[in-house]
């Protein structure tokens, strides 16, 4: 299927619609703020000492994220803001059309020459930005100077093969070069992308590079490295990196019909959702390196599963949806989206966290002066060193309208389920619910002769109020008028694979798309005492605050009658005793203060 | 009660007499050959460079041990190495008295200036080794060295007060002076040991000593220098540090009947024994720092729980057992001997664990090139570069049999059961049993009024022949004939306390006072995936393998029925199907290659 863009669709209410304000209203100037405040924007004007090898890119999600807000909804400042910015690149980029700040202010002696300091993958946002910003303004002159840029990098990397690497050691321009060939036509840009993307895992220069200041990756699957991309069946490696290269897997599968590359992007998608992700979508368990751990290896209390990596999963779902009509992509989406990923924002849409672990027990976060457990921090935070994912926001929740329709022919896909209105040419169609805090959802479109539904792969149960039949997981109806679908939105509980060892023998709570937790600021201390059965009975109630429901499950939980240590089972010194176990979105953890979190419970 | 010394009791058949006989044929030579491979034996020549500052610590520790083992069973090349380190002590022993490898040959200007380096701990097993020797051989060639160096220590401690610290930053010393104390009866010693624990964490001095090379613990709980003793009630802190300290203390209230001490002493013994040790008796879970966490924060997989530290809070034990006659000091004894102790040492009797975690999950043991997730190794080795536990264990196993009698007034304690025969002035007792192989004990006693026969706190029915009265848990009989007890061993599951976040609503499984786990290479991979009810069903069947019983339990396993990595509970795709689990007991574990173990079932 093809997308609609972002101006096609309008977010009406809901959800997705509240998200996409929040940023909006708050989030993209709170970023743009804190990176004023540290100096990210400053150091523009290439005057500044304080300047990091990855703050082009930071800044230039930022622009990304900013362009789609004022193409919908026009302001002169945010505009002028970029302005300022594209200036400023303008006025420093070289005669060549290069443009990177730490390797023109701090390090010129070092261009092209360390593959592991995100020189290509400055670019790769820049060019992204400026595509971004001529599409929402029809201004082109930053995409004119990021044109040249991709020219020289075009000739350094292909035509002299003068620099000394092959490849990006981090992902990102390959994708964003096929951006830029798909806005401006310029098959280079593509040949481009090809080539980085070709030359991934075989090229002896890469093998040799020097590797500073990060540690030896030269054939790791750090980078996904190690292998020829179309070798690559498991997803391994730094997951914000993987999510990218993939990105661009299945872009040039779409531009190329390679079928072999094709088979490689459906081994990876398999491997990630079948072996490596958690139940909130979150991906990349292990902290060292950001890294995909081994298969079913998802510790909770450890998680890193960085805000970043579920955005580039729903990148390379998004990109599998142009190569298939299956509705698994468009399931992971939302599991990725509603949980793992808007996780990464407070409530308040000012603060973030770069991890989204699925466990917080605070009675185990202990320290010494020899050292301490590590664990993720419990609270968000306005600002990071390594400052990737609030800007990563900034770009996804202006573009969440886009994942929600489809269209192959004259079959329109119903991809996510929120309040909403699509118009594109003759194409048009409404959308009315409130899902997902209820399951009804009204659909009335023009200019299609079908309808593809996604039925979730969550749902158990629903109604659809037109014959309908099943194909690859969309329900398909004629368009002949309005169409009521409804989802049963009975609360109901999850079951990890019994390879999940921390998992195996526990459950989660999910109503709809939505996975729940429990925090002792509802429930006092020790969650882990509390047990809920396989056929859970809860209560929803809509929360302003969280814009879902809460929930009241039924649940037990271990008391015990003694103080001792251990005591003989046989003895009853606990019990198990009935209670409620009250729950929030998982999402929307940690906005309260400090306190323990809880995504699994056992199986009572 | 007092207790018997090991020349007064034979173990005679069991369990703790095949590990007195294991270290005796095999442990104490392995760790000598280690020792000499490695030049700690050489480098009491003095002319080595491969010195480090513990190694006479080292040493001296096999020295004790192999003192125990020449007393009663004459062993001529044993005794002629120990003269030969003995010849090497007298020889390069300074003039003062003093006697360090490393602050002799290494760095002789860092005498007494560096708190941190285990100067005073070295003198402190030198000590120890020394009174053992003489004990052993009546030999007191050794332990007047030793006294002239305790005289130069008192005179530099206390007359001159001349060091650049005032308390050791690893205690042993001073239930090391104690002992000596009571050898020699000259109260200097007494003294000296009363000085350090008095001034522990209220001297000046110690606040502003150099730490180097150690990170600064100079008022950490670390070193248990944070308060002054008599207001620890917490148990803290490097765990074996913790150990040697607080039997010291117990010790000294035995001496001076300072009831402010002795309220330290119990309220240490019951922090430990009620929120910091697990099933096992292990203690010290947390990694960095080798150091106690926080109140029931006993994590499994990553369970540090050095061998030390076990022997540490065996020999507190047993000297709290001086101070009343309570059985519970011989129940924690009982538990941290059979399991988390004899863990420490293989099968085989020359490979040894440090840390004795409850669990190995080798699909977690994950790495890259950035880092890796931090857990206890696997397999016992040979040879550890602190080689601290080997040569506690060669010094703990020679006196097992002390710990199973004890006499007060005319009352014979029976503290543990053994096939054993104590024979001490006009008392003789003989114990037949093969406990905890089954539970029928035999007592024939003479020149005791009445027997006090420990209940273990582990046991729900048993039987005695006689009649008793229950004193403290322990069943008091009227000496007049042969006494048959029988305990009912039939194995039960165990519970944690709630509050044990990794342990609730789990079971481990006793028979007896032992602990048994499972291990992968009886019941296949992901032994998570099995669940056991509160009354469970076992089968035992004795083992020659591990001397001692192994099980088969019935148990439940969850099962896949589909590949997903996550299902709707209520769609059944994981299902618990009836099995058997084998176990073993866990002292036993990783004996047969690297091979996943665990400990806590979840509850069924």
């Amino acid at each position: 299927m093809k997308h609609f863009t972002y101006k096609d669709v309008t977010l009406t209410n809901g959800f997705l619609a509240e998200k996409e304000k929040l940023n909006r209203d708050v989030t993209i100037n709170a970023v743009y703020d804190r990176f004023d405040e540290t100096g990210r924007i400053g150091a523009f004007d290439f005057n500044t000492d304080a300047v990091h090898y990855f703050w082009d890119s930071d800044v230039a999600k930022w622009i990304e994220g900013a362009s789609y807000i004022i193409a919908k909804y026009p302001n002169a400042e945010l505009e002028q803001k970029i302005e300022h910015i594209i200036d400023c690149i303008e006025e420093h980029q070289g005669e060549d059309g290069y443009f990177n700040i730490w390797y023109t202010v701090k390090e010129p002696e070092g261009r092209w020459r360390k593959r592991a300091t995100h020189e290509l993958y400055c670019a790769g946002h820049l060019f992204e930005a400026a595509v971004a910003y001529a599409e929402a303004t029809g201004k082109e002159r930053f995409l004119g100077l990021m044109e040249k840029y991709a020219d020289y990098i075009y000739k350094v990397f292909v035509e002299e093969d003068s620099a000394e690497f092959a490849t990006p050691g981090h992902e990102e321009i390959e994708l964003a070069l096929i951006r830029m060939y798909r806005y401006t036509g310029k098959k280079k840009f593509l040949d481009l992308a090809a080539h980085f993307i070709n030359l991934r895992g075989v090229a002896p220069k890469d093998k040799n590079a020097e590797q500073y200041p990060m540690v030896d990756f030269r054939e790791s699957p750090i980078s996904q490295s190690h292998l020829p991309v179309r070798e690559q069946k498991e997803a391994v490696g730094h997951s914000v990196r993987a999510g990218y290269l993939y990105t661009a897997m299945a872009d040039l599968v779409k531009e190329t019909g390679d079928l072999e590359l094709k088979a490689a992007c459906d081994a990876l998608y398999e491997d990630i959702t079948m072996r490596k992700m958690y139940v909130t979508g979150g991906i990349g368990s292990f902290y060292h390196g950001e890294t995909f751990s081994k298969p079913y290896d998802l510790p909770n209390a450890e998680a890193y599963t960085e805000t970043c990596a579920g955005i580039g999963l729903m990148f390379f779902c998004q990109r599998m949806q142009t190569l298939a009509n299956n509705a698994t992509y468009a399931d992971t989406i939302e599991r990725v989206f509603y949980n793992g990923t808007i996780s990464g924002l407070s409530l308040s849409g000012d603060s973030f966290f770069y991890e989204n672990p699925l466990e917080i027990t605070l009675a185990e976060h202990f320290s010494n002066e020899y050292g301490r457990r590590r664990f993720p921090i419990t609270q968000r935070k306005k600002y990071f060193t390594c400052s990737c994912c609030p800007p990563n926001l900034n770009r996804l929740l202006p573009r969440l309208c886009e994942y929600v329709y489809g269209i192959e022919g004259d079959m329109l896909y119903i991809n996510q389920f929120a309040g909403s209105i699509l118009e594109s040419g003759d194409i048009r169609c409404e959308m009315t619910t409130n899902y997902p805090v209820d399951g009804k959802i009204t659909l009335r479109a023009e200019g299609v002769k079908k309808l593809a539904i996604r039925i979730p792969a969550w749902c158990a149960k629903y109604t659809i109020s037109k014959p309908y039949t099943i194909e690859n997981g969309y329900a398909v109806v004629e368009n002949d008028g309005e169409i009521a679908v409804e989802f049963d939105m009975t609360p109901f509980a999850m079951r990890s694979n019994s390879k999940v060892v921390r998992d195996v023998g526990k459950l989660c709570v999910q109503m709809g798309p939505v996975v729940y937790c429990a925090e002792s600021v509802d429930n006092g201390e020790n969650l882990h005492s509390f047990a809920i059965p396989a056929n859970i009975n809860a209560t929803a109630k809509f929360s302003e605050e969280f814009d879902l429901n809460t929930l009241e499950v039924d649940a037990f939980r271990y008391v015990d009658s003694c103080e001792s240590l251990y005591t003989r089972a046989d003895a009853e010194q606990t019990k198990r005793i009935p209670t409620k176990l009250k729950m929030i979105p998982y999402y929307a953890f940690a906005n309260r203060g400090e306190t323990d979190m809880l995504v699994w419970f056992k199986e009572y």
